[in-house]
């Protein structure tokens, strides 16, 4: 059993007794994890039957104004790094196995199959107690619609933060940079060490990420247990609704306004105001999504995405399948091809938005709704 | 007490027994109110201690495809009357007095001062067994923000319905049009007999609705028990956006992701299409309605809507709102003023937004959510 600091033991023993844990298996493989957050244990905590305890990544706050938010949040000196559009994993060494898990503390066949091909695995031979947090993103990865527009194919990894096996804080930005350095990690772009005063330089940069529509910032103290908050562009919220509204009926409604609100919250203090352009796009994401979702759904009686991935291993492609099938319930996933082009497998897939295509199916043949 | 149906009378014991029914006050009146639909009693029927029994309105399911829809829903004939968007009350005599209830049941103050200016009581005093159904709209009513666009100043009233207290069931077509001929009584516009069939009349008609800025149309059987289902305009979708966004976080999102499905579903069924204005008209009344909210909670730390109505009776005003200020905890009503001009007393308050002045206030001072 690994050596756990007596918090985290204690924690641990805690969420054990009150049955908190759920029992996963991923191949061979039996492991436990935290469904909800259960101080200081985090909702994705994942904890294998040899005791090896991996935290967790904590939720984020967000800022949505960087005038009062960095002076509220931050009273010293804080990094800031890119916030890249993707999925989050925690990358690990279990005995020699390289190991994925996600936001939710799933072992995820995807990231795994393709770990080698994203990281240096020297780096956790060296340093087999490190945890390596990261982002996952780009056109084909099996989880989000949409991809940073600098990513042109397949995925990319995106290293943000390390930490020890068994302890909950993060390692410094020195140890982390000189890790990053030395096995030449794939990393966010880190912009350097900011105030709250810099304002005016912070609103820069935003504009230039906005610009290049990446999706914003994470700033973050350089102390153990040092604060982090999270501040995105309107391009992001921009791009996540017109990714996501042919989807209308599958997401919380908070979804988008939660996103309209950011996009004007941003809009307002970087003074971009009201462009006639932004309203067009902003509309046109809404009316052009459910356009999209009615055509398809009378086209195909359904609505759903076809994501398309590359593995190196087919049984690979078929774990993601039935991992993936286990998710809501109100998602089907249906394979549509899982084949070898050159060195990959490439699967496709379809996801199946069925409350919206429920919805739709429905009004479209004349059915009434009670609102 | 009056003569109720058996099953009308079996119900209202159910209810009570149930202890379903709360009581109410209006002034010296004391009534009781139907919270929750139970069949085939529904929400807003109210029950006076001498045994008068108002049903409430039934809530009418929405078509959002009239080819499909009128199919679906009529086997034979139907009318074609004008929604009116406005709030809905049902007028009645209990005694002497000429009342009005809201959906929800309440005897409203407003209504009630007011009604001598909209109605003629004749039909009352001829009628005594007669509940009226209409709606009350204009840019001077305390409930709603926003008017049609072809009221200009105070209120209107419009009937739409009729039936006799102690009956579930509504007057025939022809029994409503005598009495509104009759009496001359202000009421919604009916457009005529149609079927299925007449789609293109109907699409027409629609069109020239939503051209004039008007709600849509409420299809009613003309049969004792017959099925009424509505339909409404980009318009008035769009019109409703424009009112609310201001408003974003106190109203619950599927308000505004409802009204982004029936636009769209309206335009594609009409063949209007992505035209690029109403696009830019959707995006801006997201843009400029939250522009305002926080201009406004910046300027005043408030975000509200300033109402406006005109009284008989100053009485009626201080106890106008005393009801509002009984609403949803999440909404404060501040007097602004209560003066007599020329003929009138004239109200305004100003209804708080809680939750959107809460969030906005929290986020422009710097604070963080989790999202």
């Amino acid at each position: 059993m690994q050596k756990l600091d007596r918090t985290l033991k204690n924690s641990l023993h805690q969420v054990q007794a009150k049955g908190r844990l759920r029992r996963e298996r991923f191949g061979d493989l039996v492991y436990h994890r935290l469904a909800d957050d259960s101080r200081p244990l985090t909702r994705g905590t994942i904890i294998f039957e040899d005791g090896t305890l991996i935290p967790g990544y904590p939720q984020i706050g967000r800022v949505m104004r960087l005038d009062k938010g960095l002076k509220e949040q931050f009273t010293g000196a804080f990094w800031a790094e890119e916030k890249v559009d993707g999925y989050n994993v925690r990358v690990f060494l279990l005995g020699e196995r390289l190991l994925g898990v996600t936001r939710g503390g799933f072992l995820c066949p995807f990231t795994v199959d393709r770990l080698p091909d994203l990281i240096d695995r020297r780096i956790f031979s060296e340093h087999p107690e490190l945890i390596l947090c990261a982002e996952i993103a780009g056109p084909e990865n099996p989880y989000l619609v949409g991809s940073p527009p600098f990513i042109h194919e397949d995925i990319q990894l995106f290293v943000f933060d390390g930490q020890r096996k068994g302890e909950l804080d993060y390692l410094s930005q020195a140890e982390k940079r000189q890790l990053i350095e030395h096995y030449r990690l794939p990393s966010v772009q880190n912009f350097g060490r900011f105030q709250a005063d810099d304002l005016s330089a912070i609103k820069q940069l935003m504009i230039k990420l906005n610009n290049e529509g990446r999706e914003g910032l994470v700033f973050k103290e350089d102390i153990p247990g040092g604060k982090q908050s999270k501040y995105v562009t309107s391009e992001a919220s921009l791009s996540d609704i017109e990714a996501m509204t042919r989807y209308l009926q599958d997401l919380p409604p908070e979804y988008f306004i939660g996103r309209i609100l950011r996009l004007v919250m941003f809009l307002d203090e970087e003074g971009i105001g009201h462009t006639r352009e932004l309203k067009t796009r902003l509309g046109a994401a809404f009316v052009e999504g459910v356009f999209k979702a009615i055509e398809q759904c009378q086209r195909e009686h359904r609505v759903y995405h076809r994501f398309r991935c590359r593995l190196r291993n087919r049984a690979n492609g078929k774990q993601l399948l039935a991992h993936l099938g286990r998710g809501d319930g109100h998602l089907q996933i249906v394979e549509h091809r899982l084949e070898q082009e050159g060195e990959f497998y490439v699967l496709e897939f379809d996801k199946v938005f069925q409350r919206t295509t429920g919805l739709l199916g429905e009004l479209l043949s004349g059915g009434v709704v009670y609102d």
